[in-house]
């Protein structure tokens, strides 16, 4: 495994969607699935599923369908899920409360171990027993504690600076919900929350549909 | 023009993209801008690129490039965003709120005209000049006020409730963020942001570039 620079961005943007439903059939007792039925429930086609789990050496078993307990622990070893990931939020308004409560109360496995904001009426708060720290802490906050995920949630303006101190202090990865396109080495994995995006998605399929 | 069923997801799903970088180009009073500048701005290739706008017609010369304003113009004619989108937030806490200063500050064209919780300590109160409605409310405020999108940012267990009283009141379109697969009728647009699938997949370009 993990020779997996050669599956493709497509593939593993389906991965989460797929451990996601499986979850929720493990979860419901269900045992075994076929492709079709998977297709169902993810609205990919049955030979899409079979072909994305070929990727990864297979899984399925003819005439069985594939084991869902164990499809979904692969899917998360294949996803990194086997390892807990360290994050801070930076920008704590109503954003970053949201997702500090996310992933609080929805991401097992990924952990929130600081906040950081600019605002004196933030400073001090606690949000889920974590205290929003003054931003001028972050640099010395991540020389002392190796962090894996940084996440922006601060306006548009302030993005590309958060993103080069987390740069700096070594970050892994960088979510970033600003409304913004920043830049980062290539060492560092970005993604991008687009609001924008997919609400102007949205509205495509919507006066389109209107027009039919 | 319009007569878009044929274009593919994939590339209305660039487009929002195109718009963004495009409109970053005019405040910067760019005039024009080839498809190889565009390229190395969008991460797309200028083949791609080119391809993607002949789905529309084109929009380009030969030897001059694009017109910035123009294809800014034409993008968001085809996204349709010549028109105001009503929207109604469902769930006000963190990121309802945080939904709706976005939408405020950043979304032209896209207008929030009421919310709503079950929550008596956020019913009443105002977000951006909007007051906050007890959501039984919302029924009747959907038979009298069509509206074209309904925002869910309530918890997982209440999001298919939601999704039913906004179908019931005719919306359009649904914009979830409660991380649920909820069903809607075939009539509704619905766009999920599964903040989920965006983290684990973060999780394994960190865990797989962890490993090369």
């Amino acid at each position: 495994m993990k020779s997996s620079t050669k599956i493709s961005n497509a593939v593993i943007r389906r991965l989460p969607r797929y451990r996601r439903i499986l979850e929720e059939l493990k979860n419901k007792d269900v045992e075994r699935i076929s492709s079709s039925e998977l297709g169902a429930l993810t609205g990919y086609t049955a030979s899409q599923i079979r072909q994305d789990f070929n990727n990864f050496g297979g899984f399925g078993q003819q005439g069985y369908g594939y084991n869902v307990q164990s499809l979904f622990t692969q899917i998360g070893l294949i996803l990194g899920l086997d390892r807990e990931y360290g994050m801070v939020i930076v920008g704590c308004g109503n954003l970053g409360q949201a997702i500090a409560n996310y992933a609080t109360y929805y991401k097992k496995g990924f952990k929130i171990t600081a906040m950081f904001d600019v605002n004196p009426k933030l400073i001090g708060i606690s949000i889920n027993d974590i205290e929003v720290q003054d931003y001028e802490l972050l640099d010395g906050y991540l020389r002392n504690n190796p962090i894996d995920i940084g996440i922006i949630c601060t306006t548009k303006n302030s993005a590309q600076d958060v993103a080069n101190k987390l740069t700096a202090g070594k970050v892994k990865g960088i979510w970033n919900f600003a409304p913004a396109d920043i830049e980062v080495g290539e060492d560092i994995v970005l993604e991008n929350v687009h609001l924008s995006d997919s609400l102007n998605a949205l509205a495509y399929y919507i006066s389109n549909r209107d027009q039919q």
